[in-house]
């Protein structure tokens, strides 16, 4: 997408040299604007865990590239050893994140085709940007997908603005390009029908204050930023005609886990009538997992993240002030789940689809295995 | 309560000079703890409006003695003409609260039964007085009734520490003195009972983050700072054994104004059963409105209080800082309104009382009037 109109993807190979690969560090935006060099298996682990890159497909994009610098940095000999390691550590850095895993394990599947190091190397770097220019495409069917739901309640409401709402970044900085949740609204925004979106800041990171806005400024898109505690408010005064989220990791059953808040707006969607959609690629389902709130591992984060707040001065300096008394304990989880009942849909790269077993994996049949089945024996 | 284990009411006169009342500014706790002298009418608004003191209670106990500034400052003759105006004054300054309206009303009825600038101004620092004692009486006697379902809840667990989460500041500093979501911890804890408290941080202003953290500290109470964001993920995994939240106005019929954000934990309540209480004195009620949704009028204040952010810096000074790109359009409604059916009771200075127009009219028979029988009868 576009920053002061030039065309980014938030990771991609340096043209000049391959070895080193390129991100937008998100830290510091919107206020700076830096691209960072990642050259170690260390800078991939701590540009995920500190979140320089994160978001459900972006994170799946760095790990596709940190196991191609894993590759390319293994030892001659027994390369896999090390490879393995790299792998290990990458998986340690977002525990919720599906795309993380799903990644690592793909590279991991093509790294151990092939033979000798140079090969392992070459495979790594074919795949890493295979799943970055897959994460891009399925951005955009989801954006052809979603664009239908937003044009038939635009009709139904005369060509008036339609008003949405989304929790967190799940726009292009949060994937390789175009983004989950926002892709149907880019689609609609470019294709004429007036939308207007209401952006959660989405505390403690702030996602939605310092990402979602400057994506939706940059691209052009009407939006009013919100605290994360008004959409229930909108919604009660059918200010609100539709929810879209992403999502870090959905189960095979519909049950969405996605940044800490969406399950309160999901309870709010479904108390006023509201359509509350997920928008995902594939790539984010977990096609083991059965019960999302038992079963899906919710990161703990520092408790710093709720206690300190960055941003500009007025003297335009990035500052970091604290908010309660000092030492105050805090309690930062990054997700939570969503239980498949309070969602509408979900729009996939296939195409939309209810959030139940049994629609999922008929969309997705190569993914039909026993475990699934006996799951489905044990509820019935 | 206690600050630094000195006592302290939130508004008070001057010993000294009973013609100045004295106000803990709550703009810059928790880092700075300032006191303010209020000498004019103005000074009493902007006090109001620009939350130097907020909080259902402590908006009646300024209002109370911004009527008696009034009554002081009124001229010798024609005094009810300039008092009036005040009145208007006053009203203008946070549409939502009823205890503002409540007050004002209040000090009105007795300014007027007196002749005489003299007479006036001894009648309006006697109810003012009054108004404030009753406020900080009424807090203990919530504390007292609601001390009771926190120690069933305690026994119940064994004496395990019992998990509260409350919303916003609805403690001694949004009241005279005690509070009211919090009369019922503070009680519980003096008694001995172990409690723990989930802080709401309450964004966009931070009073819970701010002073509700600061409070609890202050009192030794054990408490958890968190996101709004974070309450049903709390809630759906057993963390929560009940909410407590004050209110701001709530009508006859149970319709609850709270800060914003109240009615997202209260259906994150509903939907994991766990109990939703409301504490309040009777000078919140609204005894005329019965819808509570549609009626209550919800204060909208300025977009710079999402926008900016205020706390100290490393090197111990306040900053305040930007966080979205610069020129976001924001929307800040500061309060949402919690329909009666999500509320399991409200705690009263009378008693605990199911959130519906019969259970309330008969905790408080004297407001029985034909327009709520006539509502009633619109109703079934």
């Amino acid at each position: 997408m576009k920053i002061n109109n030039r065309h980014y993807r938030t990771i991609w190979p340096d043209p000049d040299n391959q070895t080193i690969i390129k991100i937008i560090d998100q830290r510091f935006l919107p206020h700076q604007f830096l691209i960072e060099d990642l050259h170690t298996i260390d800078d991939f682990a701590a540009a995920i865990r500190e979140m320089h890159v994160r978001g459900a497909g972006l994170i799946g994009a760095a790990a596709g590239f940190g196991m191609y610098c894993a590759a390319l940095s293994a030892p001659e000999k027994n390369p896999d050893d090390f490879i393995e390691q790299c792998a290990e550590k990458l998986l340690a850095t977002r525990p919720t994140a599906k795309n993380l895993a799903w990644a690592v394990e793909r590279q991991l599947t093509e790294i151990h085709k092939a033979h000798g190091k140079k090969e392992k190397a070459e495979n790594a770097f074919r795949t890493a940007c295979c799943i970055a220019d897959e994460d891009a495409l399925f951005c955009r069917q989801i954006g052809k997908h979603g664009l239908r739901l937003i044009e038939a309640i635009s009709r139904k409401k005369g060509g008036k603005p339609v008003n949405i709402l989304t929790h967190c970044n799940a726009g292009w900085l949060a994937f390789v390009d175009f983004g989950s949740a926002t892709a149907p609204i880019y689609a609609a925004h470019h294709a004429g029908i007036k939308v207007h979106v209401y952006v959660d800041e989405t505390r403690p990171w702030l996602q939605g204050a310092r990402l979602t806005s400057w994506e939706l400024k940059e691209e052009g898109v009407p939006h009013t930023l919100i605290a994360d505690n008004t959409g229930g408010h909108l919604m009660q005064h059918g200010m609100v005609d539709l929810v879209i989220v992403g999502t870090d990791r959905t189960t095979f059953t519909g049950d969405v886990a996605n940044k800490i808040g969406t399950y309160l707006k999901a309870l709010a969607a479904r108390d006023n009538n509201v359509p509350f959609y997920v928008a995902l690629p594939s790539s984010t389902f977990d096609w083991e997992l059965r019960d999302g709130i038992r079963d899906i591992p919710i990161e703990e984060r520092s408790g710093d993240e709720v206690n300190y707040v960055s941003g500009l001065t007025a003297q335009h300096r990035m500052e970091t002030v604290l908010i309660p008394p000092e030492n105050t304990r805090s309690l930062n989880y990054g997700f939570d789940v969503t239980p498949a009942r309070l969602v509408t849909a979900l729009i996939t790269e296939r195409g939309v689809v209810a959030a139940n077993r049994d629609a999922i994996l008929n969309m997705f049949p190569e993914k039909k295995n026993p475990d699934q089945e006996s799951a489905a024996n044990s509820v019935s």
